[in-house]
Order: C-alpha cells, then sequence, then structure tokens
C-alpha cells in the first residue's frame, strides 16, 4: 500500500511546482523526472518565472549534486538544437572568462594547425569580462552569424569557425540565465554547470578544455571554488561520454597587457607570430596542448604543447587564423596591417608615481574601467566601441620607476574628464606599487585531464 | 574617505533588487531602508515578481531578525489604509487557523459583553483550515463588506463588528501571500508574522490576543515553531506598542465537535448557551478573558476568564452576537432555530469498528475530508458549500465501543460514493482506536502576557 501510493508520487502527473520547490528548498533530492517537468514547464509556460527563481534560490543555498546536475544539463541542452560531429578529434574550449582574456584567438587556430577540429561557440561580454564574439567583432567585416550549415561544413573541412550564441543553443539556459542574472542566483556551481555545459554539449564536441578562472577578475574569486566549479564540470561532462581537461588559471590581475577589442586582437595576433606577452602566450599553448592531447593527437600534455608551439614557430597557426578572418567575410590583412582594426585616436600614458614592485594590478577595477570607456557591456543592449582600452606596460612583479609609463589609455576625444578620473582610481589603489618584491601568484595553479570510459 | 563611501551605499539611490537579494541570500541583516526600498517598488511594480520570489526564497532559508521584521511589517502595514481607534480596550485576535476553530464568534460577543471593543477583519478558508468569513456566511443574510466607516462606527457604538479583509488593508501582503502561496515560501516565521501583524496592526486594536495552533491540523505542526512563532508575534507587537498575549494551543485533532460551516455556528451559539462542548467552550473563555485582561478590564488572566464566564451565564454574550447578526444583516433567529442555517440533507453516520479509547483524530485529514465535500476550498475561486460537514461525537481519550457512532456526516444526496470514500479512510487511519487509554494533549500548552512600554 505504501509502496503503491510512492510509485504514484513518481509519477509526473502528481508533480507539482510547489512540491518541487518545496523539496528543493529543505535540501532534498530532485529526480531526473522532477527536473524534466520543471524545466520544460518553463519552457512550455506552464511554470511562471517566480517559481523558477524561486527554485533557482532553492538551489543557489541547497545545491545540487553531480546527478541533479546532469539531468538539468541534459534537459537544457535537449530544448534546443544538438549539433553531432564525427570523429573522436572535435575539441572545444571555454573558459569562465576574464579580463584580457583572449585566448581563444590563439588556441583555436594552433590546435586547428595541429589537426584538431574546433568549433567555437562563443557568448558576448557583460560586466568587467569581455566576450570573445564582441572581440572578433574589431575585425572589419568578420561575421559570426553563419548558418549552422556553413558552421559545420568549415569545422569538418577547415579545423576552425568562430560564430556567435544563437537563440537554437539551448534556449532554456537563455531563459534561465536571464532570470538568475536579476535574481542573484549567478554565482551556483550547479547552475554553473548547467549552463556552460548545455551550451557546450549541443556543439558536438568530443573533448572539451575547461579554462577555470580565480582571482578577483573572475566569476569564481576564491580558489577552493574554482576547483569546486572544475570538479563539477568534468563530473558532468563524463557523464555525458566527454574527454575532459580543466586547469584553474590566475585572473587576479588582467591576462597579457592588451584589455579592450582591438588591442586584444593585436596582441592575439602577436602571439600567433611567436611574440606578445609570455603570460598569455604560456596559457594559450598549455590549453592548445590539452586540445591536441584530448583529441588523440599526442601521448601527454607535454607532446601537446611542444605541437602547438611547432605551429606557431612555423607559421601555420597564423595562416589558419588568417585563412579563418578571409573564410568567415573579415580582412585578413589585419594580420600585417594592426591600422586596419578600429583603434581610439588618443593615447595617455599613466606614469608610475613611485619606486619599487608592482603588487597588484586589479583585474576587476580594470576591465570596469575599460566598460566605462565604452569597451564592454553595462547592460545586454549597450553598444561596444572596440577602439578604446588599455595597453599594460607592466606585470605583478614587475620592477618600475618613478615617472616610467604603467600603462597606455586608448580613449577618444571626449574622454579627458574620464581618463582623468581612472588615473586617480588607478593610481589610487588599482594597482600598488611597494618596495619589496612580491610573490607572484602561479598562472596556472592545477590541470586534471579524466577521460570518458565511452572513449576508452 | 570610507566612511564617506559608506554613507553613500546607504543611500536609496544605490539600491539594486539584485544586491538586496545577494545580501539576504549569504544571511545578511536588511536594513529598513532596503527593506522599504523593495517592497514599495513591489507595490510600485518597479520590482518584478520573480525577483520578489527569489528574496522570499532567501528569506525563508536565511531567516530575519525582529528588527527586520518589524521593517518589513511596518512597510507592508503602510501600503494601505490604516484604522486608529481611540482608548485602550480596543483588543482583536486572530488564530494561525485549525479545524473546527471557531472560536471568534464565541470569543467576541463575549469580550465585548465584557467592555472590549472588538474590530475583527477576517479571512476566507483555503485549503484544510476553515476562515471566518465563510463561517458567518452560513447565516443567512450577515454582510461582512461593510464599509470601514460603518465598521469603526458600530465597533466605538456597540462593542463589536466583524467584516472580510478588502484590498485596501496591507495590499502588499495581499500580492506577497499569493507569491508565497505559489513559491512554497508559506511556512517561514518573519513572512507569517509580517503578514499576520501588517493587517493585525491595520485595524487599529491596542491589544492583540494570538491564538498560535500547534499540532498536524496546524500551519505550525512542531510545537517548537509554534513557540518560536508566538515569540516573533510578540516582538513586533510589542515593537508596534501593542499589549500582546500567545496562547500556544493543540490542533492534532479538531477543536470542538463540529466541522463544516453551519455545524460550526450551530455549536458557537451552543457554547454561548453555556452548552457545547467543553475544549472549545474552555479555548474561548481562555481567549477572552485575555482580551479582557488586555483591555485593562481584569487585573489577572483567571480573573478575565471569569468575567467571560459570567457573560455567558447571564445570557448577554448571546445578546451581543444576536445584536450584531442583526445590526449586519444577518437573520438574528438562527440563535434559536438551527434550521434557518443552510444543512446538507443528508446524514451518515460512521460506526466505530473497534472497542477501545480513541488515540487520535487526524485534523488535516478531517479539515481536507470538508473540503472535498464542497465545505472549504482548494483554490481561491471555489465556492463553499455552508450545509456539509462532520459532527464528531467522540474526541482523543473517549471510550468508545464497537458499533457507536464515532461522528455524523452532514452531505448532499449526490455524494454517497464520497461518503463510502470518507468512511474507509476514517476507520482505515485518519480515526485510530487502541485498547490502551491514551495520554491527551493538553488543549493550552502555554500562554505569554507582554505589556507593551509605551502602554505602562
Amino acid at each position: 500500500m505504501s509502496q503503491e501510493s510512492k510509485d504514484t508520487d513518481s509519477s509526473t502527473q502528481d508533480f507539482t511546482a510547489y512540491s518541487i520547490i518545496a523539496k528543493k528548498r529543505d535540501g532534498g533530492k530532485l529526480s531526473s523526472e522532477e527536473i524534466k517537468w520543471f524545466i520544460s514547464g518553463l519552457t512550455e509556460g506552464r511554470i511562471a518565472d517566480y517559481q523558477m527563481s524561486a527554485l533557482l534560490m532553492a538551489i543557489y543555498l541547497r545545491g545540487m549534486d553531480t546527478e541533479e546536475t546532469a539531468a538539468l544539463t541534459d534537459f537544457m541542452l535537449y530544448s534546443g538544437k544538438v549539433l553531432t560531429f564525427e570523429g573522436q578529434n572535435v575539441i572545444d574550449k571555454h573558459s569562465t572568462g576574464g579580463v584580457g582574456d583572449k585566448t581563444s584567438f590563439i588556441l583555436a587556430p594552433i590546435a586547428a594547425a595541429c589537426g584538431v577540429k574546433v568549433p567555437m561557440i562563443s557568448g558576448r561580454g557583460l560586466g568587467h569580462t569581455g566576450g570573445t564574439v564582441d572581440k572578433s567583432e574589431a575585425i572589419p567585416g568578420f561575421k559570426t552569424d553563419l548558418p549552422f550549415e556553413d558552421f559545420q561544413k568549415y569545422v569538418i573541412e577547415h579545423g576552425i569557425c568562430m560564430i556567435g550564441q544563437t537563440g537554437e543553443i539551448a534556449p532554456a539556459d537563455k531563459k534561465i540565465y536571464a532570470l538568475r542574472d536579476v535574481t542573484a542566483t549567478i554565482e551556483s556551481i550547479p547552475l554553473i554547470t548547467a549552463s556552460i555545459m548545455s551550451k557546450k554539449l549541443a556543439e558536438g564536441a568530443n573533448g572539451l578544455v575547461m579554462d577555470v578562472k580565480t582571482g578577483h577578475g573572475a566569476f569564481m574569486e576564491k580558489k577552493e571554488d574554482a576547483k569546486k566549479l572544475a570538479e563539477s564540470l568534468t563530473a558532468t561532462g563524463l557523464r555525458f561520454g566527454r574527454n575532459m581537461m580543466t586547469s584553474i588559471t590566475d585572473m587576479s590581475q588582467p591576462l597579457g597587457h592588451a584589455i579592450g577589442n582591438s588591442l586584444e586582437i593585436i596582441e592575439c595576433i602577436e602571439i600567433l607570430k611567436g611574440k606578445g606577452p609570455s603570460d598569455c602566450r604560456d596559457l594559450s599553448l598549455h590549453l592548445a596542448g590539452g586540445m591536441v592531447l584530448l583529441a588523440g593527437l599526442a601521448k601527454t600534455l607535454e607532446e601537446g604543447i611542444e605541437k602547438a608551439k611547432a605551429v606557431v614557430a612555423d607559421g601555420s597557426a597564423l595562416k589558419v587564423f588568417r585563412d579563418m578572418i578571409e573564410r568567415q567575410g573579415g580582412d585578413p590583412e589585419v594580420c600585417e596591417d594592426y591600422t586596419k582594426l578600429p583603434l581610439a585616436q588618443e593615447k595617455t600614458e599613466i606614469l608610475s608615481n613611485a619606486n619599487g614592485y608592482i603588487h597588484r594590478i586589479d583585474a576587476l577595477a580594470m576591465g570596469l574601467h575599460c566598460v566605462d570607456l565604452g569597451g564592454g557591456r553595462k547592460v545586454q543592449s549597450d553598444a561596444v566601441d572596440p577602439g578604446v582600452g588599455f595597453v599594460l606596460h607592466k606585470k605583478v612583479g614587475d620592477k618600475i620607476e618613478a615617472g616610467e609609463s604603467l600603462l597606455t589609455v586608448y580613449h577618444n576625444k571626449d574622454q579627458q574628464k574620464l581618463v582623468e578620473h581612472l588615473k586617480d582610481s588607478i593610481l589610487g589603489h588599482d594597482i600598488k606599487i611597494d618596495s619589496k618584491k612580491p610573490d607572484v601568484e602561479p598562472l596556472i595553479y592545477e590541470t586534471h585531464v579524466n577521460w570518458s570510459q565511452k572513449n576508452v
């Protein structure tokens, strides 16, 4: 009798939004059927936004285990179009985002030049972190709104294509993310995992390289949270039969020297030419090496990194980048002539007011300053000015003398007052100089490679 | 400098829905300004329902202290009309609701007959608990939609008036309660406190008697939760300068014998005539005694109860009730002739199938059975049939023999099948009979009287 009524309870007929919210509110574990019933109800209009947001807050505060997270990911994934690619060498990369994080433009051509197929669907920036699509649009003519047919064809034939997110991929994520964004339920590991993984799994890659950033400019400020997110992403990826590499990397200071869309594209091309700042270059090679490894084209991560270095050295990675720009309607001459990229007319140097060593460059503050200049978005609908930004001349640990330039601000003519304000903020607290040499945080804290049993 | 920026943060200009939700989500204490900004935003349409429900879930899981609860109460209270009465002897009573809980109709005339002014604004029932307004509407012609002018006039001139809740009193509570009802955020002590107190304070009484029920048929099933709610109600009442009496009372079995609107009105009249079941009579006298005490018309609760007993014995409480019915358009002859009340045509006895003692009468189950018969509401828009219900012939602790009637079901002709189903449920598990004499729970667990410093 009690067994019978238990069975009845697990049929979808008896589910109510109330009972599911109450179960999670009280710390219970939601069944796959309950999650499916709720998420499909949201997309069908049976579940109201205010019920979803109550559940989101309950999930935020009570958590979800790997099984629940995988079920949530699954239903978000199949809420839209799901692409598939033949072959094991299709590898995608995702970064949780940061300031000056432009590695996609470097590692994708490198991996493709090594024989990896790289299907890359990226987002736009919001708040202090930039977006890959916004950066790509600094390249005159470059199109990211290609149809899926072209996207799949280019990946298969040429090994690389970069497009923007569309409403067709994981539409449930779009709806849920919009709610999380206004209800303070963003920073939840199961919700972040489901949001990232539903999109990444829909793109059809067989392996995923995940760059989970930590530090003041990152989504996951604390290292232990970044580690938990990396573990959650890995567990979910493995459940879906994906090979996974996760790296936890530093975002306490901006990555590389350039912040701002055109300036970042220039830095990417420089690195593809074997030049550019070492931190951004090293991280790009590390992640590209992981893609080569997951694709089965190297036996170890070290071998993958060596292969990545080789395609930079022989110019083939740059050629892949150049060809991709041309194929997607952009002007490939930007690779040789940086003046083809839109750059702000004015440059102002910010000079050090002290002798010593750089102790801190606040990534979050620098990202927000770039938004203030018009280089990013405060709200979804803002236009982005690709020409503005910063080039840092010093990084944490570097020695500097009073009067030496800390960084160059690229700005428009009418922004003199704003630049004065930025200067006060930067010299006042965003960049800290001290007489003692600081301990420098490592660039890459840890890396884990996990092979899915399905592919082993 | 840091002081300055702190001051800026506390100005309403800088509030965002996100930051307030996030603060409560992280267990922080909301300032009075933040609560005001959020609640006024909800009523003005600046805050969306999905943001309110996220905050409600955060409050449910993180709690609120007395100061926050008082601030929430305050802004909900002043979202609508606030009545005031001169003099200290204006006392209201509130019950957290239960099955067979009809004490309002007994204690209000008793208190009024003792000289207390009783302004009573009541709600309708939903789910297993009945509503005072529904019960009053069993009396032919009785009107509860009087204008506030008449309400105030009748309270002042005659000491008693009973009306239904209107959208003019605490409209923010109405909106918030509707959201809580569908987002599993009902059972939160600060939210319950603010909901009850915003309405009760708006009614202008100077003292409040609170009957906080506990047990399987109550809102607060566990005694410790009922105790916490009683403490929260008291603390909030005292902050608003009200004298408070709170009693924690049993709702593990229905109160009295009658469940169903007309049947309950009959039971009330019987008790006002000095008859009727002892539990319902004793509780009504206890609460009425508390109202007499808070009104300053008795020195002790015991003296208040003695005065209450006296006005029952001399018939003056019944006369107050009769006059109130007449004044509010109802037929006062119901007091003498119960056939004037609508009663279902059919009666079915449910006979005991065992010898022994009654160990349990499940109040929740009996309340839901009454709803099934049409005597209550599953959803807000349901009509209520005043004629159906139950009269219990035995209560917990009573001896019974097989074949003796446990209860009478009052039902309509087309409900035979439903009655058979109820019978199985009642004999199967809702009423439990055992050979050993049970320990009977006390009717009143504890009572606390607290005087506001403003009035002392």
